[in-house]
Formats: structure tokens, sequence, C-alpha cells
């Protein structure tokens, strides 16, 4: 049976405090659920996005073929995370671009669009947003908290911030903070948006022009990262676009590679928003719980009293096994109860949106023990 | 003793012929020498550069201090190349913009600046256009071509075209091809710098700009691949610029990591030219003598008589061990004599350039024994 979404959006007038010192206010939060919630509000799981994903987490819309969520592999009736079983909760952070409010809408202090004055948000204001949104949806206590990548780190922080609210927290692709490298990727994509003559200093929206070529190339290095070495040389090798000679071109496309990426690139700049780019990085920069511990991740989990599944690929580059191990470790030296995963996968980080079936059995099972936590 | 350099400039009038099917005439080429030619001409060791080096290999200018050349740390009196034994060739290649004809010269069959008009050179072309250089200095055979990355490539070219002029090779940090990985960051670079609204197609000489937001960001990646990320974590890790506190911005630095790659593009952009960027990434990117074998690289290598000296480093991820093993294992398929070091160094593809003692007594001890063939 296909799973029909429906996308609903709760507006909140009272002002939320963020960590820069900052405050946003009248702002909405587009939000998705699947399943129902039972009768003790006791099945409720809350699905984190990563950079570039929104609230349309599984299921498709009335009507539209091929809009399934982004994690319709993993969410849906009879799959891992089993919405006959579960009441499974997307929503869209704060500052991105598909629904909730950011940097493309009003201020209500100024009446105008928000655009670069947008507030730095961080890991921990989303998890406070979403707090509020279980509130207003009366949900007490998660069964589960998830999330691939950044919203590895929210579903974490969520342990942190709000240890009594969530039982589970499954952990996956994820790292306990983003490594020099991590934030330099991240810097190099800033740049390519940020000195982009469209940028306008991130008020564009008033020039009616967008900082597509800064969005490119700021997809392509994601891309890239996202990839592993392995999987580009299979799909792509050294392929050649057209036939079989060289072209000698610099300024053409001559390998598929190369096609690929600027494909990638065109079609993020044609629906990504530029500042909401900048937040997230941002977002994925500061997120660093050890930093408040004296760089101890295990002062830091001491906190959490959930009990954890982290999974990790072994071609992630951009997250790689050792960051979800620090993260286990950290667990570990803390007697928290903790299963974790390193599947074998030739995909990279972007292995976590894939159906592995390794993968998403680990998933299933460790769902399953859930659900039988309270009976279903 | 402090070695003195000098540069010069040889001028080539006939056409040469490109793999492209382009010529390009009237043509010079910037080289320095070090030490002396002896009587029988067998000492001389051809130098070839990487994307952003020069002729400039040894040595300092008279009265500019902290002028060493690119190589200054394997390249001199008493060091691994010893120039009091070897007489060293460093030579800008065609296309690059540090003396040699490129794309910021004019054309002879035009009167007009090349800009993005400069053919596109291939690793072959620089090979045919050094062996003129070497037919000009009346030196028939090398005792050795030796390069780092791209500078390996021309090395390893230098058996397959002239496998009857070179007597040994040195291939340090390089490989026998791009992956698509590598290709992909290099058109992630060339596309950040043709999309620059300065770029004007290549032709923005005459307009009096510089594409210098695409070199910034092209220079950005570049330098994010040259680094390991052991070494960028152990130099930079989190460390923010100033103070302790975040600063809250999308903008603006907050992590070192940052500050160091915007100086490190800024740098680049104010004396690198782009066109060069453009022609010198796609020379790598073309790269790949296998290819004329049916995609063997040990039938590719039975060309070559040269004695080989191969050398990696652990943490190159841009030209990985495994890359130098590829050619290690197809010269030995051809009965080769082979040495391999591949060296444990934490600084990524950078350590090429650098001072690791067990790297620079593994190439002194291989110079000693080709001196030792002339009785130096």
């Amino acid at each position: 049976m296909t799973l029909i979404a429906e996308p609903k959006s709760m507006h909140f007038e009272p002002p939320l405090p963020l960590r820069s010192g900052a405050t946003v206010r009248g702002y909405d939060l587009a939000y998705e659920t699947y399943g129902s919630l039972n009768a003790d509000r006791s099945n409720a799981v809350l699905v984190c996005h990563a950079l570039n994903a929104s609230h349309h987490v599984a299921g498709v819309y009335a009507g539209q073929d091929r809009s399934e969520g982004w994690w319709d592999t993993m969410i849906g009736p009879g799959k891992p995370v089993d919405t006959d079983r579960f009441f499974v909760i997307g929503v869209n952070n704060l500052g991105s671009c598909f629904g909730s409010t950011g940097p493309m809408h009003l201020n209500p202090d100024t009446g105008r669009v928000y655009g670069a004055d947008f507030p730095v948000v961080t890991v921990e204001d989303w998890v406070d947003a979403q707090a509020r949104l279980l509130d207003g949806l009366g949900i007490e206590q998660l069964a589960a908290v998830m999330g691939g990548s950044l919203g590895g780190m929210q579903a974490l922080s969520w342990t942190l911030q709000y240890p009594q609210r969530v039982r589970h927290a499954a952990v996956i692709a994820s790292a306990p903070n983003l490594t020099a490298e991590n934030i330099a990727f991240n810097e190099v994509a800033r740049r390519a948006i940020v000195t982009d003559p469209d940028f306008h200093g991130g008020h564009f929206y008033q020039h009616g022009v967008v900082p597509q070529r800064g969005l490119r190339i700021a997809r392509m290095i994601g891309h890239i990262t996202y990839l592993s070495d392995d999987v580009m040389n299979e799909r792509f090798g050294r392929q050649l676009r057209s036939g079989l000679d060289f072209r000698y071109t610099t300024q053409d496309i001559e390998f598929q590679i190369e096609s690929y990426l600027r494909y990638q690139g065109d079609k993020f700049s044609e629906y990504f928003d530029a500042n909401t780019y900048l937040l997230i990085t941002r977002a994925l920069d500061y997120f660093d719980p050890a930093s408040r511990h004296d760089g101890s991740l295990s002062k830091a989990l001491a906190a959490a009293t959930a009990r954890f599944l982290l999974v990790s690929f072994t071609t992630d580059w951009r997250f790689s096994p050792h960051r979800s191990r620090e993260i286990v470790k950290a667990l570990l030296d803390n007697h928290r109860t903790c299963s974790y995963a390193e599947i074998d996968a030739p995909h990279g980080h972007d292995a976590f949106l894939l159906e592995d079936p390794r993968y998403l059995s680990v998933v299933r099972a460790w769902f399953d023990r859930i659900a039988a936590e309270f009976g279903r």
C-alpha cells in the first residue's frame, strides 16, 4: 500500500532563544507525520534531516508519482521503521528552504525579508525547535529519534538536551563534530556562494537574482565528498562523454564525471536557497558537544540516558567509521547501551540514503526491539 | 655555499606539433641550470614541475633572500640530487605562467594575446618541448629525469616517448592517470574559474581584470586535496581564530582553517594565470599512457627501458600509494629495474615537497648509485 504524505505546518509565536544570543519569533515549522500515535503516546519517532533534505521523509504526495520522501526506503508500512507500528514525524528545520521559516521569509520585526540577517542557527537550536513541535503534538517522550549525517548530530544532541524525552537514538553516518577537512570543504562552498556577484551580501532576493554560480560550485564540491573514490571509479571512471577520442578542450565537457557533476550543480542551484546553504553548513561546523566539557566526548555524553544505535559505512570519508567509533567509545565509557554496525558499502557517505539490505536489516532489528517494548 | 640561480630562456621558432592536432610556433621556454655538464655530457638531470611550480627548482636569485627554488631541499650542492656531481635542468612548461610562452603572450600568427585560444597541451607535448630544449643544450641522453605529482607523469612519459634518451627516472607521489575523483576536483576548480564573470571566456586580459574569485576557489579546493586529514587536524583542528567563543557568523572567519584557506586562495589569485590553471589541470586529466594499449599499463610500460625509482606517501589521498604500486607492478611485469619506497608521512600529497629525512635519504642513495656509474 502506498503511503500518502501530507505536508503540515505549525506556527510558533513566542521567541525561540538561540545559542548565538539572538531570538526568532513568529515562525513556522513544516512537518509530516506517518502512522498513528498510540493511546499512551509512546510510539513516536522523530526523523531529523541533513543538509539537503526536508520534512518529506516518506511516502508520496497524492497524485504525484516519483515524489517519494528522502528516506522512503527506510520508513513506511512494513519497512525497517514500520509506520504500522510507529508514529513517525519528519520536520523541516528552521532556516531551511522547504517550508519552515527561513532566510527567504519576512522578519516580523522589520517587515522585510530576512536574507543574510536570518540568525545563525545551531544543531542545539533545531533540537529546541523540534521539542516545541513535539509539545504542540502532545508528545512528551519519543520512542526514538533518528537521523543520518547532520541529522545524526541532531539525534545525538536530543539525548543530551532532553535526555528524559528520548528513549532511543539512531545516529547514522554521523560524527561528534567536524574535522578541519570537513570545515574546509564547507568553507570553500560558502566562499563560492558569498563571492558570487549575484549574492549581494545575502540580499539577492530584492535584486531578483540568485547566486546560481556559487550554488553550483558548492553542490559539486558536496557531491564529490558524498561519494567514495571507489564508486566514482566504478560509475564513471575515465569514461569520455562522447566517443573514444579526446576533444582537447578546457571549458567543454570531456569526461562523464564532469557531465554528472555539472548536472547535479545545475539542478541544485534551481531550488536550494543560498542563505540556507550558509546556515546549514555553519550548523555543521559549530556542532561539538565535547567542547563544553574540556574537549571530552565521554564527559559530554554522560548526560545521555537513551539506548543507542550507531551505523557507519566503510567508504564514507566525509564521516568515516572512526568518527562513529568515537561516539561508541564515549557511550561505553559511560556504561550506556549501544549497538554499533559498520556496514561494508562502496557508496561513501551517500550509503546512508541507499537501499543496502544489511544496513536496513540492522535498523529493522533495532526498531523491532523498540516496538516490542510497547507490545506492537 | 649558497647556490645562485639564473633564469634563462631559449627561443624555438619551428612549430611544435601537439597531440590535439594544433601546433605552437615561435615560443620560448624559461629554464635554469645548476652545476656543470661533464665532458661526456652524461650527468644531466631534468626536473619536471607540477601544477603550481616553475623552472626555478633550486638555489636563490642573487640579492633576493627567501627566493629558494621549489625543490631546494632536494637539489643543490651536497643535497640528495647533488649539483656538485649532476648538471640539473629546471624548465617551465609551455602554457605555464612563469616565463615560458603561455596564454598571456602574443600569438605570432594573429598578433593578439592567446588567452583562451592557447592550444591545449598534454604531458606528452611538454615532454616533446623539453626534448627540444635538451637538443638546444647539446644533451643527447639524461642521466635521470625526475618529478613529483604531475612532474612524475612527465618523468614517466619521458621513458615511453624517448626511451633511449633517459637512463633513470624518478616518479614521485604520482599516478599512471587520474581517477574520477581527481578529475572531479579539477572540474570544480575549472568551473569556478570559467563561471567567474571576470573570466570573459578566457579573454580577460583585454578587459583589464582577472577572475580572482574563481582562482581563489580553485586554489582552496586544491589545498584541501594536497593536505591529509591528519595534518589538517594537527595544524588547525577546530581552533577558532579569535578567542574561545563562537562569533556565530556565516560569512566571516570563525575557524583557523578558514583563515588559512582564504589566505592561500588570495595569494594564489594574485600571481597565477587563470588560463594556465585550465590548461594544466587538463593535462593532468588527459594523461593516461595505458589508454593507447587497451587500458593495460603493463603493455604501455613495455616501451620503457630506464631504471626507476617510485616514491609514494602513506597519507597522500590525491595520488595514493596504490597508484604508485600500479606503476611498480607494470614495470615488474616487464622485468624492469625498479626501486619503490612508501614513506610513512603525515603530510598528504604535499609531503613530496617537504624535508623528510627518510624520503630525502632514499632519493640520495638512488642518485649516489647513478653518480657512481659515471665515476663521480
